[in-house]
């Protein structure tokens, strides 16, 4: 069964410390908002989806049992204020932030109408943060589904090997996962023959969360490091790469962890597809290229040290950038999204159609 | 001044102890044989050429205060069982069985010439070890010369950027380095303009050592992931990738550390041109191609844990091949060897001129 970073059921939430990973599994209880904060700030979870669905769900939970809040004013002026508060945890986690803007909104709306109950505006609440875990997965499931498909089309339906980068699992999301969720479907379908997944230095994304996931969900799985790819491809057989994103602009370019323009390179010289795997809000049709993103950098401690020991030579200076940006050319496979597989030429059409229906 | 992990002169060696590296500087006396099979078997001393030079030297140093032998017979026994007992402290290292071979066969040899003494026969003994480090540091020097003429040619003698992969410096060799004295003699000519570095993981060669390297020779330097090499080479003006080879084969096809071959890939696609330092002795002509070299594989702890403390998730598989296989046609530059820089086409009949013309 899939790993559940997050255990939800109305009034009750459990989480993954992801602090104590790769070595110890330890789900520990969030029972109001200020757990939630705390859970947060320690980054206990991490990855900036999973941070507002815990974040908001800690409130639900807390106002399940809430008995102190009896008229709309004074419950609507409460959830207001502690996703006020909840956003201060890390302030930039930007869904969190999204969630909190569109959660106040709603509250205020809600609050403003003539009839309103404290029993409704509550049970509306709690079902949105519920709502939003459900959706979060269902989306995933949806690109496990649709990437499987694409997968197995391409190799006849022969069981595939799949390389992957950083963590785009239960760990970084609601659950299942992004890649990893395509992952997880392949091997559902007993068709994953081999997973890989890099180290993704410097911070050890993959030895640490997707190495622990796939030995979780007990996937045919090995670790390589991110400078073996390129061997990794000319020795085996490998289907596909397949990773995440952070942003996916207008003509496809993908801002993701730093080494996936790397890993798109070698791919392109021995003629494996490339695919990005993620949600449809990670698209954002506003930047017309890659090159209008800026590329932040992180602390050098980062790389180090790592768990406190420090590993590289005294005042070495370092270059730290959290991320890069891979042109649309190298993504040779395409887009997988929760409404189907894309080519980045495509995608921008593609999608407005998609979003078009759904809404 | 370069960094000097070996430091010999008659009667005295001292060696810096690469245990604690990269955050302690300690140098420790070697005085006698057992002492240098110590310091091999500890792995305070590393790289293949060292490891000779300094079972060797340690031998030297021993002999030069000797009054115990006082018959050929008794010395040229001593010397040839010492030498056998060095080889046993790590079996595995190529040049020191060779050293012990070569010198066993001289000092027998010697000892059946008729009117050897013991001194004529010691004094010879100690000069071949003073050789052998003497000349790994003239061959890596002409390395470093040749290797800064060519570029200084390309770039039209302005200041040049390096990227290089794992150590191939001061503390692999005898002194200087084959890749790092490239960049050293670049420095030296003030046409260093910035170094940059890989980790190298698994095992961290890059980050421990070389950026101990550039930061003792004060040569501005910066470390990088090695998933990172494709966005350096997209954002900087690098000049040139300089690596290290553990073996040339007749084609031109090179053995060097795991990730030279990505590397090289990434080098490839920005119009970087890739090269490769190293001495004539690394050429091996009886194999035709790279195709015909076993990748060896090592032990999975090198990934799994640093410096003892667990980064993995526990029960992964890993990969963990030691080097690959740089095919000739991506080493665009050439090879850099103490007789110049040669097209990897030309590098069989260039070296084998070069060798009938030393000899």
């Amino acid at each position: 069964m899939a790993l559940l970073s997050i255990k939800y059921s109305r009034g009750n939430l459990d989480i993954l410390d992801q602090l104590l990973l790769p070595t110890q599994s330890k789900y520990i209880p969030v029972t109001n908002s200020e757990d939630g904060w705390n859970v947060i700030k320690k980054m206990q979870v991490r990855g900036a989806p999973a941070i507002a669905i815990v974040g908001c769900l800690s409130l639900a939970v807390e106002l399940a049992e809430d008995g102190e809040h009896s008229t709309v004013g004074d419950l609507a002026h409460f959830i207001c204020d502690r996703l006020q508060y909840l956003v201060t945890a890390r302030p930039t986690g930007v869904n969190m932030g999204e969630a909190s803007k569109r959660l106040t909104s709603l509250v205020k709306d809600m609050a403003a109408e003539s009839g309103q109950t404290v029993d409704t505006l509550r049970e509306r609440f709690i079902k949105e943060c519920e709502d939003m875990l459900e959706k979060d997965i269902a989306v995933n499931k949806n690109i496990g589904k649709y990437g499987a498909d694409h997968l197995l089309t391409v190799s006849k339906n022969q069981p595939v090997k799949v390389l992957t980068h950083c963590n785009t699992g239960s760990l970084a999301t609601g659950g299942y996962g992004t890649a990893l969720g395509v992952v997880r479907a392949l091997h559902e379908r007993e068709k994953m023959s081999h997973a890989y997944c890099t180290e993704t230095r410097p911070y050890n994304q993959g030895s640490r969360l997707t190495a622990y996931e796939l030995v979780h969900d007990k996937i045919p799985a090995t670790l390589i490091c991110d400078s073996m790819a390129a061997l990794l491809l000319e020795q085996q057989d490998i289907s596909a790469i397949v990773v995440g994103a952070d942003r996916v602009v207008a003509n496809g370019d993908t801002a993701n962890k730093i080494g996936t323009y790397q890993l798109a390179l070698v791919a392109k010289h021995h003629n494996v597809p490339f695919y990005v795997a993620c949600p449809s809000t990670s698209f954002d049709p506003t930047l017309a290229s890659g090159k209008e993103i800026k590329i932040e950098e992180r602390a050098s401690e980062e790389m180090t040290s790592v768990k406190g020991v420090r590993v590289a030579a005294l005042g070495i200076n370092c270059w730290n950038p959290g991320f890069d940006i891979t042109p649309a050319s190298l993504i040779t496979g395409g887009v997988i999204t929760e409404f189907g597989v894309f080519s980045t030429g495509d995608l921008k059409a593609r999608l407005a159609d998609c979003l078009k229906m759904d809404s």
